[in-house]
């Protein structure tokens, strides 16, 4: 099975595109899980970010075939890695180092075999031409390092999607992440006790640029009036802001990229 | 089979972690079909007018997985219910009312059987860790009575999404749901035969608070001229406003929960 | 296989209604690709260009079903077609004509036997009611003949999605999609050689309505620096407008229906 991850955006002619070319070359025999295409243009965070979370809900061998990828046609390279339950297709940009870092990291290949490449080969769109082919032989038990030539682990570009940095009286986290409903999910999960340790009597103190205000922990947001901002433990595991009833991305004036500091409230 | 109707929005990751979950529990043998995911956040009413109107395309024996769910977390009961011809798994806040009495109660469970829950189970995401798996179990034949307590019909939150309000000369109808194309539905059906009632020599007037404009009733929206505003049953068969080639919704301001009048013109 | 393709908004609730009547009528036993559904409303040209680039990505016998159909219920009749190696589902508006012209015109019926529509027929979601049984039925394999009536090639309306108009120092085209990227394709292909003439040392001007801007040609816009305008052959062998790492629509202000320019720079 593939499990497919992309900022083509739902519903585009990218995200068809690749299906088609599963289908054809896989003859109909490899299933697809569309598990996001929302992800903002280019945010290699936030794709990180979902593929992060959501590999626990997938069965060994699922093949993640991960499109976001701004560099495409540029000397970023793409490539296939192998971990201990996966394996994972894209960019050399970042965007599946948290990963293989999590489940293990077993071997890599550049795809520059390019007896697999779709042809002609476009610049621009390796999704369609080069990842999808590669996904799709995968899925259908081809050998990895066929696809290409190997790549040591240390020529995997890193990222970090929980940085945690530690100020006076708390913590600042980057915005990973910001979805449909407004909800903005923060750099560190639960392993990262922030909450445990900025949280006093229920309540903490968030900070954006220099604006700060009062939120309440929680362990859901309708624990909240409808309104009020809340911080808690998301579904993923994330840190994450929300206004019950509403949006805390556009209470806050938060956008991707911005770094929400969490500070203990004086008593 | 599996009917999904969400307000996730299309392409997010809660739709992809959904299907994966239905996927894994299943083992692939749970066909899903997506019948909409970009409910307005938190529209109990579009969701609900959604899944009435698609009812019938579906075959005997379909769950459908409906997560329009503004409460997850609250006290709002998770649910499952089985009508004369379907199944349904969702929150208890009417969005499945409609439903439910349009097919026939048989009979209903709060889903607190834990065994059945994925795990860890998380506080926000009970479409993930509550609903789907229990529409999983459902559509591979587990016995709706093994996934909780018993939950008797007067306990189920009603719902009307055909709310008809008669004033001097017409009637005033909620609008329930705005399409794409800006074309506006209202709160009734062709057999509450208001439009037979309002119209007069193929017109009628809408108003919406203090302001009222002529529409022409209609087939279809293309008898109209490019711009004009037309009234019409719609292909779900309730009362819709739209303007052919343009948006009722922007030409008259219309935003969701508002309340449309339609009376008779003098003549 | 039925590849479908669609103005309905991805996510939509008539996106899920086609799935649900496919599905119904063929008892499960057709696959569906969603090739697009984020084309504009009733942006025809978006939807032949599409079509037109995706065609070759599906196998012999695909079944396309097409419904960009701003004239809905008007007099445009609803069709299907059969060239050399595909069968088209949709209006008869112009959307199908450059995959007919393009893989050879077979035979068409206008669908007119109503033994295969659905019942109660809308006059306003043929999509739902005409067109996606039509599909279905040719997937199963029945004779396109015994859908409707024969209809001859001198009877579709034709659409050019590759209009080039000579000027003064090079061409003018029609902006015929803009993707999520904000990337801009133009109504020429890479056999139109337009590029070939009007890059002088590596680039071209660019007009849209009277300002002219400087592009670079490349192979992808990678090969720019973050904000520069880049044009190239894309990924669908149009002609393409992008900026690296931002969004051409933007920076130019282009929307659908604008004519663009491109001139060989003085040397």
């Amino acid at each position: 099975m593939i499990a497919f991850l992309s900022d083509f955006g739902p519903g585009s002619p990218y995200v068809g595109q690749v299906h088609a070319v599963i289908e054809l070359l896989s003859g109909g025999k490899v299933k697809v899980v569309d598990l996001a295409h929302d992800i903002p243009s280019f945010s290699i965070h936030a794709g990180a970010y979902i593929l992060y979370s959501s590999l626990r809900l997938f069965k060994r061998g699922t093949v993640f075939l991960v499109v976001v990828d701004p560099g495409v046609g540029s000397n970023r390279e793409p490539i296939a890695v192998q971990t201990r339950n996966y394996f994972f297709v894209g960019p050399n940009n970042g965007v599946l180092w948290p990963v293989i870092e999590r489940d293990g990291f077993v071997k890599a290949v550049i795809l520059d075999n390019d007896r697999f490449w779709l042809k002609p080969t476009s610049y621009t769109f390796h999704g369609r031409d080069i990842f999808a082919p590669a996904a799709t032989m995968l899925a259908l038990g081809v050998d990895i390092e066929s696809l290409g030539s190997p790549l040591s682990i240390d020529r995997l570009v890193q990222l970090d999607i929980r940085r945690v940095r530690e100020v006076d009286d708390g913590y600042c986290l980057d915005v990973i992440h910001i979805d449909k409903f407004g909800n903005v999910a923060l750099s560190a999960t639960r392993e990262d006790t922030i909450l445990e340790n900025v949280c006093v009597d229920g309540h903490t103190i968030i900070c954006i640029r220099n604006d700060c205000i009062r939120a309440k922990c929680v362990k859901t947001f309708s624990e909240a009036k409808p309104g009020e901002l809340t911080v808690y433990y998301n579904s993923f595991d994330f840190v994450e802001l929300a206004v019950y009833m509403g949006s805390a991305a556009e209470k806050l004036s938060i956008t991707g990229g911005d770094e929400i500091c969490m500070k203990r409230p004086r008593v």
